[in-house]
C-alpha cells in the first residue's frame, strides 16, 4: 500500500490563550493546578475577563504533535473542526504554514472555534480551561478515509472521547486504519478524561491501539491503581507499545517482554510546560515512523519535549530537525 | 486641575501576528527590512498565506507603550478603534486586563480589527506589514475629552497621520490638552510616515508638542538631512524635549541648552526587537510623570526597552515595576 504520509492526527482544533498567573488566582477560581477543565462559552468569557493580558498561539494536543512532527520533517496530515471565524483562520493558517495537510471543512453554522484559557503559574505548570465549541462537532463525515489510508501511523487524541459523535468518528477512523495497515497510536490526554470514559478507552486499547502514550496519572486512572508497576503489568497485556511519561523524571517505554527507562533531556530555564507531552509524542512517532529502535524513539522524544518547555505556547519556535541533529548521537 | 491619570495614549489598536522568517523571504516579497508598510486587506491575506506559523499578541505602537506603563504602575488610558470581531476582543481584553482605561466604542459596521504581520529575521529585526482596518476609522467623535483632561501627559502615535480624519482627531486632542494643562508627547513612528507628512508633523511639533520621541532615521527624515548633529540643532528650536533613540547605541535626550547621552541597557539574548522604541517611551514617560530628572528618565527608558527585546511580541512578559526596582539605582 502506498504510504505517502508518515503520521495523520485526529484531534481538537484549538487556539490557546496563554497568560502568566499567580497560584492565588487558581485558588480563587477553584481551578485544580495541572488539570484540563471543560467550560461552556459563558464560563470561558467570565474567566477570560478575569485573566491577565494574554498571547494567542494555535494549540490542541494532537495538533501540537502534528506541528512538531512537521518541523521535524515528517509528512503529516490533520483532521479537526474549526469554526468560520478569525481564530479558526489562525488555526488553519498555522497548520498549513507548517506544511500539514489540513482540509477538514470548517463548521459553517454553529459554535465558535475552540479556545483554551491556559493559566501558567510561576512554577511553569499550566492549568487549562477549554471551550470546545466547533472542535466538539467533529463527526464521521469529517473522517477523511484517503488521508488515513495514506499514512503509516494514525494518532488519536483522548480528549475527543468527551463527545459521543466524536467518539464514533474515532472508532470509524481506527477501523479504516486496521483495514489499510495504518498503525494506530493514542494519547490518553487527561486523567479526568480517562475516568469519564474508562471502559471505552480499555475497549479501544484492546482492539485498535498499537502505541499508547500516557502520563503517570492517566495510566493510573485507567487501571484504577496507585502503583505504577501494576499499570505496567496490565498495559503489557493490552498494547504492543506503551509509553509512560513522568515529567522531569523522564519516561518508561513498555513492550510485552522489555522495558526501557529514558531520562529527561536537561533544560536550564523552564518557562511553560504546555505541550510537553505533545512534543514527546512527536519525537517518538517521528523516530518510530523511520523504523528506529524504541530506545532511539525515547531519546528523540526527550530531546523534542525539551524545546517546547523553554517558551510560552505549545508550537515549535525552533527548527526541531536541527535541534535533533545537534543533540541525537546515534 | 485634578489629574487622576498619568498618561493617556491615542494610537492604532492592532493585533500583531508574529512569525520567524528568513531574509530571503523579505527579498522575495520586496519588503524593506525594518520598515512598516501599509497593506490593504487583500494584500494582507496574500502575505499571511505565505507567512510561517505565527503567534498573535496585542500590539500597536502607543498601545504597547501604554501597556508597559501600566505594568510599571502608571495610571493609564487609551483611545483607539477596534472592530466588532474576535481580534478586537483580544485587543480590548489585553488593554483592560492591564488596568488601562479603554472604552473607545468598537466599530460596529466596517473593516476588521487592524492586524500587523511581523516578519522577524534571525538578526531579531522586525519588518511589518500593517492592515489598518478599523483602527484607521478613528475620528473626532472618539476623542474622549474627559479622559485627556484627566491625564498629566497625552501621548500620540505618528502612524495615525496616515489618515485625514485621524489627523484631525489628533489636532483636536492636542488642543484639548493645551487647554487643560496636559503635556503632549508624540512618537514619529516611522521614517516613511514622516516623509509622507513632513509639513504637518513640523506644524504639530511647533505648536503642540512638549516631548518628541524619534529614532535616527525618523528625525533625519523630518529635517531632510543625513547629519544627526543638524537634526539636534533644529529640534532644539521646536520642542522642549526631544529624545532620539539609536538602538544598541543608546539614546540622546536634547533640551534647548543641554544634551544627555544615555547608554543602552545590556541584553544577552535579543530575540525580537518589535516594541523596543515603544518600551523606551514607556520608561521615559513613567519617570517623567513622576518628576524625575531627564537623566533618570533616560536610564529608566533604557532598562524598560531591554525587556521587550528578550521575547517575541511587544507586550511585557515580566513585571516591569520589579525589573525597574531591581536595576535602577537612584
Amino acid at each position: 500500500m502506498n504510504k505517502n504520509l508518515d503520521i495523520v492526527g485526529i484531534g481538537n482544533a484549538i487556539v490557546d490563550v496563554l497568560s502568566q498567573s499567580e497560584d492565588s488566582f487558581l485558588e480563587q477560581e477553584n481551578l485544580d493546578k495541572g488539570a484540563m477543565i471543560l467550560v461552556d462559552e459563558e464560563q470561558a468569557a467570565e474567566l477570560y475577563a478575569k485573566m491577565g493580558p494574554a498571547i494567542e498561539v494555535s494549540g490542541g494536543s494532537v495538533a501540537n504533535t502534528i506541528a512538531a512532527l512537521a518541523s521535524l520533517g515528517s509528512k503529516t496530515g490533520f483532521i479537526g473542526k474549526i469554526g468560520s471565524d478569525q481564530l479558526g483562520g489562525v488555526f488553519q493558517h498555522d497548520m498549513q504554514a507548517m506544511g500539514v495537510e489540513f482540509n477538514t471543512p470548517a463548521l459553517t453554522d454553529g459554535p465558535a472555534t475552540a479556545h483554551c484559557l491556559v493559566f501558567i503559574t510561576p512554577d511553569a505548570q499550566r492549568t487549562m480551561c477549554t471551550f470546545l465549541g466547533a472542535s466538539n462537532m467533529i463527526a464521521n463525515a469529517d473522517i477523511d478515509k484517503e488521508l488515513i489510508k495514506s499514512a503509516k501511523i494514525l494518532y488519536l487524541e483522548g480528549y475527543l472521547f468527551d463527545r459521543q459523535s466524536a467518539k464514533k468518528a474515532f472508532f470509524t477512523a481506527a477501523e479504516i486504519a486496521k483495514n489499510t495497515k495504518t498503525k494506530v497510536a493514542i494519547s490518553l490526554s487527561d486523567s479526568f478524561c480517562v475516568e469519564r470514559h474508562r471502559e471505552e478507552f480499555l475497549e479501544l486499547l484492546e482492539n485498535h491501539i498499537d502505541i499508547l502514550f500516557a502520563n503517570e496519572n492517566e495510566i493510573k486512572a485507567l487501571f484504577e491503581t496507585d502503583k505504577l508497576d501494576d499499570t505496567i503489568y496490565n498495559i503489557k497485556k493490552i498494547c504492543d507499545i506503551a509509553v509512560i511519561t513522568k515529567s522531569a523524571e523522564g519516561s518508561i517505554i513498555v513492550e510485552p517482554n522489555k522495558k526501557y527507562e529514558i531520562p529527561a533531556f536537561p533544560v536550564k530555564n523552564i518557562i511553560d510546560t504546555t505541550g510537553a507531552g505533545d512534543f514527546y509524542a512527536a519525537g517518538f512517532l517521528h523516530a518510530y515512523s523511520k523504523g528506529h529502535s524504541l530506545e532511539i524513539c525515547g531519546k528523540t522524544a526527550s530531546i523534542i519535549a525539551s524545546e517546547v518547555i523553554t517558551h510560552m505556547g505549545a508550537r515549535p519556535q525552533t527548527d526541531l530537525a536541527k535541534l535533533l541533529a545537534d543533540n541525537l548521537k546515534i
